[in-house]
């Protein structure tokens, strides 16, 4: 039986769908909706309802945007030198905000996971293909995820890719800063073993 | 007042002394052991009190041990040219635990805390000098944590014993393994770029 009269429950109900929003939450949520006014209320709604019609997938790089090409293709500031290959649009924003990027980006939108069903098939590298036969990057920084689906993608894209005669390299695997050697899983630390990284006075 | 009969109450205050024991974990351990047999209860106040009587820290490496020197020490299976530097003797548990590290260790049992009130003049060096003068190390991995004390340790490790002429190298830093770059901070990121790694088909 409905605990809620069907306009909240049917809003909790769809805000559950959302992952990491659970019963409780969705419950806060909804209830905080309710007792605020309805011009808050209004915004959201079409906040939400615009969401998809004015964002599309940058057609040089996959990113999410609102102008084609996107900003970080366009920018004259940028190095067309080196490029920086990640699984996901928003992985773009965590290495922006590390302040040390300055080339261009290139989104696979995915990577490899047999498991899920997704095949070599399945992640179009035309796209990435036709900017490198174009342009003139001396570097792909691969940044794949640090997980067993992010390391076979990038094993793919390095032996799909290297005719194109780039340096590829990889996002440095180690202990997290800020962290204790303790916390770590073993095998994060034999990769800061193993990456070890020369020190000079 | 107090809330429990005396042995009870000093109990818990005495588990609630134990960093990361709250009041209601000490009261819920009290509890068990009031529930438990004598026999359980005797075993454990003889294992926390005989304790200390049977470990001291080997007189080579400053371990945790039973036998001195202690079992790193004293392994003919271990390297002597290369020489970990950690800032505890549980961190030792940790390098071991990734299984690709088979040389020597050296505990400082500490770090540089300047806001603790801990210098360089509480970081006894002597043990560790007299090592280098003596040994044969070729390499010394710096493994003190990923921390700004860590850090401020590490170069002042590396100030301080440069004249022994070996090398130094510190535990790789970046992304641990099996996360997602969205998850990691952005100084960790920073890193992660900054220490990328060559990859080769």
């Amino acid at each position: 039986m409905n605990e809620y009269a069907p306009p909240l429950g049917r809003l909790i109900e769809e805000l559950k769908r959302i992952p990491g929003v659970g019963g409780k939450s969705a419950q806060r949520m909804a209830f905080h909706l309710l007792a605020g006014n309805q011009d808050d209320a209004d915004r959201l709604a079409e906040a939400i309802r615009d969401l998809k019609k004015n964002l599309f997938h940058c057609s040089v790089c996959n990113n999410i945007t609102q102008a084609d090409p996107c900003a970080y293709c366009t920018d004259p500031n940028r190095s067309d030198e080196i490029l920086c290959v990640v699984e996901e649009p928003f992985h773009i924003a965590a290495i922006e905000k590390s302040g040390v990027y300055h080339g261009r980006y290139h989104v696979l939108l995915g990577a490899l996971a047999p498991l899920k069903g997704i095949g070599p098939e399945n992640l179009r590298l035309d796209k990435i293909e036709r900017r490198l036969k174009t342009g003139r990057f001396k570097e792909i920084i691969i940044a794949t995820n640090p997980t067993s689906e992010g390391e076979a993608t990038s094993h793919f894209l390095v032996k799909t890719l290297q005719a194109y005669n780039t340096r590829f390299t990889r996002l440095a695997m180690g202990l997290p800063v800020g962290s204790d050697i303790d916390f770590a899983d073993q095998v994060t630390v034999r990769k800061a073993v193993e990456g070890r990284t020369e020190l000079t006075d």
